[in-house]
């Protein structure tokens, strides 16, 4: 063992296999990505590449058998048809399976899955046409949320509609979307999300539960010891993740996103099956972070202990501003008390994820500044 | 800067550069190592490697011209002729320069130059023969240490001796040392570490006081947190540090191994002018750990926060065993709560340094407990 690492492939070469190869330098353990790009971020730190992309069942399958030791993933985007191929064809696990990723990339698949079971979801249809979305809107009232089923992340194919001209509006430029959903607008009191683990012999973990803050569908802020609204809610959270992990029959890592209403209750937004942007804040503030729990869970080795060092710890994304940073704004940057900056080694681009910054505290309030004043010193909006 | 990463050259790919490695990933930062192995440590985990050896002074002004933005080291084992040949050729900075390597390198002067400061150090003389060893235990008595002048680690170069046959004896054996000396044998109450960080614009930052223990030389258990004698020593301990890193016009991270005497006095032991193994407990415990430091400090960068988020922290050094372990240890080991593995991607061989543990804990003795745990579920004696 101590000689022959283990060795996971994962499906992309973005931020999130970045850090995965970092996690796993600890560990001992071997990354090796797809990606068509040898300058995608997760080489450029060093991760092996396979040259070969998620769009091709033929890659997918090639990648599996090139030696490494599991199958897992950095984003949401391969077809699931070609994930039944994979997960046929492939000599190796494939972490998560189809089934479970399923449930994070088709959102109608997801809420009629929840639904059934009796879990909280939203209010929603499927839809095809305006005709479709005025007779929901003309039983939950507008404006309506509706969504592409499939493809969406950052904000993309989510679309708020105050009225039926809204509406027909959008669906008439629909081509290349595979259906459309309909839900209710919640009335948010706050936004929580809940990272949880389970590996394959059933074991499961789940971090505490953070408040986030979206700003145009875009994880902005990711809060650790924040006030998540009435007493026993974050714990509810914790359970309600929990059981879903269970029932996704979840191998890896994954994001429970929630709404909580203003009467306190939960309603299952999203899911995410890898780490997720509102793990961030585990990498500086807590035993294990999602990162390394991923390889732990999909390797099928015991799970990290999730529990928080510190009081208080906030995320914040460092995006793009008009113009790339300096050397005196990364020294400005650095120059932040308490405060860990994780770049992720892209060029630079107006609004692009260029990397995050945890910062501590005794309180929220001096945390968020803190990671604000990083994220201000680099330009990010 | 975003897009154009500062490049670190580290000689030696250690486990060391590939700690170094492990935390540039962070701050977009590449690190290009001078070894000769592909195999080498910081290769494993993806650094990139420029071929060519540290014995070598051409290799070494070759490397400093690669394109590196500075020059900075995993060891000490670089020839201090061969450094200053390097500093004098090198087009970029080479951090710590050859006159503070030389301050860990070159034991005798180091003692040298401290006690010509005044500062705290063990009562000790250069010596060529037996009788020059018996002439200083004359004055300060049986037994006494001799060490060599250079080349010791990990307990290799450094004997102690009960008499003058045993001096004659090891002076018999000298082929290829450079020169001795002989120090008191100071009467212990404990060991402990400074870590100490000083970048080229002079701002310096020191971690807590970690108390160490050593058994053949070797440090098998840092603790931070732990109770290093009378009141205030901890305190004096990190300014002594702090005014060595000035004195030593130290770029990057020092060690500083303290003796402390039993009336609770300091004497300094030795210089590590690298990241250092008793450091290694700053990765899973304080905000910035010693390796991102070292970075910031040789691209002189802000210095980070070295506050500890722990009550307890133990780091325990994971040695090889008569055997490998297998799944089944690797699987005990990360069972342990409140832990975390480093691993150095090292074959085995027993007594072989293949990585090391942190564990945190409400108390010291709950944290060592399990830092032990996971070494002794690895087969580490």
């Amino acid at each position: 063992m101590s000689s022959e690492a283990m060795v996971v492939g994962v499906v992309g070469g973005g931020q999130l296999a970045r850090m995965l190869h970092q996690a796993a330098i600890s560990l001992g353990v071997r990354v090796v990505v797809l990606d068509p790009d040898a300058g995608c971020s997760a080489a450029l730190a060093g991760a092996e590449r396979f040259d070969g992309t998620w769009t091709s069942a033929e890659d997918l399958v090639a990648f599996s058998r090139s030696g490494v030791d599991v199958v897992t993933f950095d984003h949401e985007l391969t077809d699931p048809a070609d994930l039944r191929v994979l997960e046929r064809e492939s000599p190796v696990p494939v972490r998560p399976g189809p089934a479970t990723k399923l449930l994070a990339q088709d959102k109608l698949h997801a809420r009629t899955t929840f639904a059934a079971r009796g879990l909280p979801v939203p209010a929603f249809a499927e839809v095809a046409t305006a005709e479709d979305v005025a007779a929901f809107a003309g039983e939950h009232g507008w404006p309506v949320v509706l969504k592409a089923r499939r493809g969406g992340y950052d904000g993309r194919g989510v679309w708020i509609l105050a009225d039926r001209d809204a509406a027909a509006t959008v669906l008439a430029d629909a081509e290349g979307i595979p259906g459309f959903l309909v839900e209710e607008l919640v009335d948010l009191a706050a936004e929580v999300s809940v990272m949880v683990a389970r590996r394959p012999s059933g074991e499961r973990r789940a971090w505490p539960t953070f408040v986030t803050t979206q700003v145009d569908g875009i994880c902005t802020e990711v809060i650790l010891g924040g006030d998540a609204g009435p007493a026993g809610l974050a714990e509810r959270a914790r359970e309600l993740a929990l059981d879903l992990a269970e029932q996704a029959g979840l191998t890896g890592v994954m994001a429970v996103e929630l709404f909580v209403t203003r009467d306190g209750e939960l309603r299952i937004n999203e899911l995410a099956c890898r780490p997720h942007n509102s793990g961030h804040v585990t990498m500086d503030s807590c035993v294990t972070d999602q990162f390394e729990q991923h390889l732990r869970a999909v390797l099928d080795l015991p799970l990290g202990a999730p529990d928080p060092l510190v009081d208080a710890a906030v995320m914040v994304n460092v995006l793009g501003g008009p113009d790339p940073w300096d050397r005196e704004g990364l020294t400005d940057a650095l120059a932040v008390e308490d405060a860990t900056l994780h770049l992720y080694g892209k060029g630079h681009r107006p609004g692009r994820k260029l990397g995050h910054v945890n910062a501590v505290g005794a309180t929220v309030e001096q945390a968020r500044t803190r990671a604000r004043a990083v994220a201000d010193a680099l330009g990010s909006p």
